[in-house]
This record gives C-alpha cells, structure tokens and sequence, in this order.
C-alpha cells in the first residue's frame, strides 16, 4: 500500500507542491489519523493526547495508520499544535472533548520574558518519530506540522478554546508592542520546531494558523503577516514545499500566499478557481471538499469530488484534500474510496 | 433619554435604511439588551432564558433597559431564535452556557409533516409586549427579530449548538428535496413570527442567518437563498425595513443583499467600502466594529470607529453597530461613550 518509486523528491505530493506535471492529483487529508480510525481510538486509549504527542512509538504507530488505509500521497506528522509550547515548559494539557487548557494563560509582559526558544533536545520524540517513520515510507513524503503564530498565542491568551478570541484580539489591538513581544517568542519557537523535523527528514511543512480567519485583511497583515512570513523566510533555506491553511480565510488567501507559502490552502468556503484568482502566480493550491460531504451518499460523494477537481485544474498546481479536519464520524471505507476516485479521475484528465 | 422627535418614520434609523440624509449616523448594538448589563443580570435571575422571552413584561423592560442608558437609535425586540420554534410546540429548551436544546432533533420526513405553521395566538406574550414597548419608545423605532432559516434548520438538526454542522450540511448536500422541505416550513414559521412583529408595532426586522456563513456561495444560493428570498418577499407588502445579517458571510454579501434585504449587516472580516462594492445598489450596511475592540482602551475604541465611520460613507446609507453581538465582558460605559462618539463624529461629516 506504501508505494515504492523512487524517492519522496519525485513523489506526485511533492510535484505537485512545486506546480510540476503529475500522473495524477495527490491526495492527503488533514486529520487522516484520528479519530475517525478505530485503530486510533485502541491506540489512543488509556493514553492522553499529549502522551501520544511526546512519544515516538504513538507517533510512528498513528501517523502510519492512514497509510495502511488508503493510497493517500502524504503523510503528515502526528502532533499538536500546543507540543512545542510544552516542550519549552508551560504549563498546558489537552483535555478530551475540550482542547489545549493552559494552567497559567498569558498575561503580559513577565510572561514574554520568561518563554524560551525551543531547542531540539527538547523534542527527542519527534527527531525519533520522524527518522522511523522517514524510513517505513519509503518514497511517500511526509509533512511536518506547526501552529501559526496567532492560533498559538490564540490558546496560550484566551487560555484555552475560544468561540470568540476576544482577550486575544483586546491584546492584538490594544497593547501591539506587547502583541508582537508575544508573536516573536511563539514565531522562534515554531521555525525551530519546524526545523527540527525538516533536519530528521520531514519533506514539507505545513503551518496551520486555525483561527486567522476570524481577522480582517488589515489586522491580519498588521499583527500576523510579518510573524508567519518570518515562519516561511526561516524554512526557505531547507527548500521543502510550506503549505499555509487556515479556516474561513477567504479575505487572507492573497495574503497567506504572499507570506511565503508554496501552497496555500482554501477550505470550502470560497472555489478553488476563485482561490486561484486571489493568490499571487507561483502558488499550488491545496483543497476544499467540505468535510461534511463525506457524510453524505456515495454520489454527491463524487460528484462534488469531481468538482473540487475541475476547479482545481485552474490552479498552477492542486492537491486534493478537504476543507478541513476529517470529522470523527466519517467512514474511513469512504476515504478509502475517495482516494481511489481522485487518483483514477485526475489521471484521466478533462473531460 | 429617549428621543421625542415626530414619529418612528423620521428617526435617523429609519431614515438610514431607506438610503435618505441623516443628521447623524443612527448606532444600535447587536444585544445591547444582554448579559454585559447588571440590570439584565438581574431581571434573569431565577428566570431561564426561554421564561424571560416569553413573558410580555420581561421582554419589555428588557428590551428598554439598553435605552435607559445609551442614546442608541433603535431598540430591538428581546428574543431567541427558537422562540417561535417553541411556540409550535417543538421541544426546545435554552441552557445557561450551552444554548438552544431539542429534546428531539430533527430525523425525517415524519417531523417536517409534522411541523405546523406559528398564529399570532402562539405568540400573545409578543403582541402585547411590542404593543407597550411602542408605546414607550415613542419616536425611537423598534427592530423586530428572527432567526434565518439555515440556522434555526442548523439548531433543529444538530439538537443543539455544533461547531461543524455537519448533520446539516450531510442533509442539506445528500437530501435536497427533505431539506428544501424542512426549510420550507421554518420559512413559514419565520414569517409568521415577524409579521406578528409588525401587525403589532415593529418598524423594522432583522433576520439573523447567523451561521450562513458556514456555506459557500453555491450551496447558499441552491438551499437557502430562496427560503431567505420568500421570507423577505413576504414582508415587502408591510413596507418597513428589512435587514439581513449572519457571521463571516464576506462570500456571500451580493447574495443576502438579493435576497431581498434593504440593509446588509456586515462582520468586522470585510471593511464597509468592500462591503459596498459587493452588494447591489439599493442597500444600506449595518456594522461593523469588531466587539473586542470594546476591551481595549478608548483611543483605539474611538480611532477603530472612526474608520468604520469613514468607510461607512462609502455605503448608499450607514447604520453604525458591532460586527456581531455585545460580548458579555462589555463595559456598558463604552457602549454609552461610544454611542455618543458616533452621533458627534457623524454630525460633523468627513474631515
């Protein structure tokens, strides 16, 4: 089920991401290990998500898991977003069924002070888990994983899951200097974290900024931008594609793009042809089934597949995935068969 | 406090729906009547939410305390979204911290058959309550309420708040004729609720579609624009204003607008002079200053409105408000301040 040609380097994810012809439109879905896996759910058991996260057995074990499924092109690292903020020693758990709690959430400028860089002694999971599982893929690439910087300092100020983000933009707008105090720390952090995997072998990254959407175009550029393309700038030297999503950014696409992402992802709010119109040339684009859709028959399954597909041809290059996490209830012998579906569909090209 | 200038029909807030000259730019708040002020504090206590909603003398005095304080320009009908959902006898409770609760979700044709449309009998609580407070107000309009049909069919299916709606988008993608169906009669309902509205006093609605902006604007045009269409079309014959206004529906303002909308009430994600060049001309805007901004201090409160003043010009005609609802950590004294500060800076027209 691992295919074995040649090397990640030719592999149609990574082709893709640097707008090369492909025999076929890759395909990887955010969340494809997790919950909607029942060999997660018995890997997981009597182990708490940050567990999981910080050992390289779980990790090696979950990311796999997937692959084992379905012919999907990628990988991508198991982990969380909040992994290397508890590498660097706050205070924060994951509690199930709420998300990343911090024990101590942030609240000025003491606390920007006391926050460190990560080293990558601090992470020796994840050098482990990524050197095994480089190795169990053979030609299949993985994507290695980080929260952007207002996502992070979403958490890290709100304390936890917010529905509207409110101590963090009351920060963001009304202490900027203190804001970008914040983002600095949480953007050296995230470039070493992503360097850590890029050096044990992980062949892309992607930087998830969840929550950037909830910004305008103006506060996003003021208060994010400068900190995710410092994220972007930092990982240009290592030459792997960066993949740069978020949730209900429409208004961001252009943006998104031009802080230094190969690929920009959309979710399904806005077409991917009119993704292709508001990002700069020279991006791929990855996307946009809306998770949902798998939870409908199999016809509107493929046919909305199918338009995913036409739309992205209007891009500069395309890997298929969804508009966001995989829902826990989805059927994986759906996935399976999408997979399967976009491979034979895009190989067959237009109609 | 409360104006006593002629009638409703010459207050700024009407004036400024119907696209004519103000002398100032007419401010409400989206809950201005809510939990961000001690005295609802206190009339809630010991009364659940739905208790409240439907006592005529609760809604009342809780519809006029934001007046009792801020020289806002409208006051609007206290209410929740399930009322007239709970008014035909569909079994929905509003828990404290959770929201609107179906003791029985929505499962199939079986419960659209047995939906029945809402009599002004059902709502006395309602007739009685706007027919006082339109006594009271006196030349201050008052703005009737309702929720649009893609979020009460949300409520109605997913039993309750949900972050993804998937079970309604798996209903409204895989099930089209059952949800054109349900949608059909929450449409009914709806306009049932607020021609009761108006036949008792009301001179304007507002139809909160709050979570439309969850779709794209394929999907919104195929399975909700027409139910929004007919509940606007059918409030056309009363001739008061009718807004139209859901959450990051950046994608989707051309279309709320074509709706049948006569003001767009627009989030803080899409500035107001880019809120203008989407929607069609013949509309006013509604918005659209992002809550949290209240949570910093003044000189960015007042310089962020003053920008929302600024870009309002730009729209045919200006109804000044919070991108979304009053956040309950509100200072009231900001919204009274900022109130003031609208009704100043507009009076003096653009620098």
């Amino acid at each position: 089920m691992i295919t074995s040609v040649t090397a990640p380097e030719e592999s149609p994810f990574l082709r893709a991401c640097r707008r090369q012809s492909v025999p076929h439109t890759p395909v990887w879905f955010m969340r494809q290990a997790g919950r909607s896996l029942p060999e997660y759910r018995a890997a997981r058991k009597r182990k708490t998500m940050l567990a999981a996260c910080t050992s390289a057995d779980l990790i090696t074990e979950i990311t796999l898991q997937p692959l084992r499924r379905y012919h999907v092109d990628a990988a991508i690292f198991f982990s969380d977003i909040v992994v290397p903020l508890k590498a660097v020693g706050l205070d924060v758990d994951i509690k199930a069924g709420v998300g990343p709690v911090f024990g101590r959430p942030f609240r000025g400028e003491g606390d920007v002070a006391r926050m460190r860089d990560l080293d990558p002694t601090d992470v020796p999971y994840v050098t482990k888990a990524i050197g095994s599982l480089v190795a169990e893929l053979g030609a299949t690439p993985l994507i290695g994983f980080a929260g952007g910087p207002f996502t992070l300092a979403s958490y890290l100020v709100e304390g936890g899951p917010s529905k509207n983000q409110e101590r963090t933009k009351a920060l963001m707008y009304g202490q900027p200097k203190l804001w970008h105090a914040l983002l600095s720390k949480l953007t050296d952090i995230t470039i070493s974290f992503l360097r850590v995997q890029v050096a044990a072998g992980a062949s892309a990254v992607q930087l998830f900024d969840s929550w950037a959407g909830t910004l305008s175009p103006d506060d996003y550029r003021a208060a994010v931008f400068p900190h995710s393309k410092r994220v972007f700038d930092a990982l240009a030297e290592t030459g792997v594609p960066r993949i740069h999503f978020g949730v209900g950014t429409g208004e961001l696409l252009g943006l998104m793009g031009d802080a230094g992402a190969d690929v920009v992802g959309v979710d399904w709010r806005v077409s991917l042809d009119e993704a292709a119109r508001r990002v700069d040339i020279g991006k791929a684009l990855q996307g946009n089934l809306d998770p949902a859709v798998l939870l409908t028959p199999w016809e509107v399954v493929e046919r909305r597949a199918r338009d995913v597909l036409a739309r992205g041809r209007t891009a500069e290059g395309h890997i298929f995935n969804l508009g966001h996490g995989v829902l826990p209830e989805t059927d994986p012998d759906v996935l399976a068969r999408l997979t399967d579906y976009v491979h034979e569909e895009s190989a067959r090209g237009p109609a």
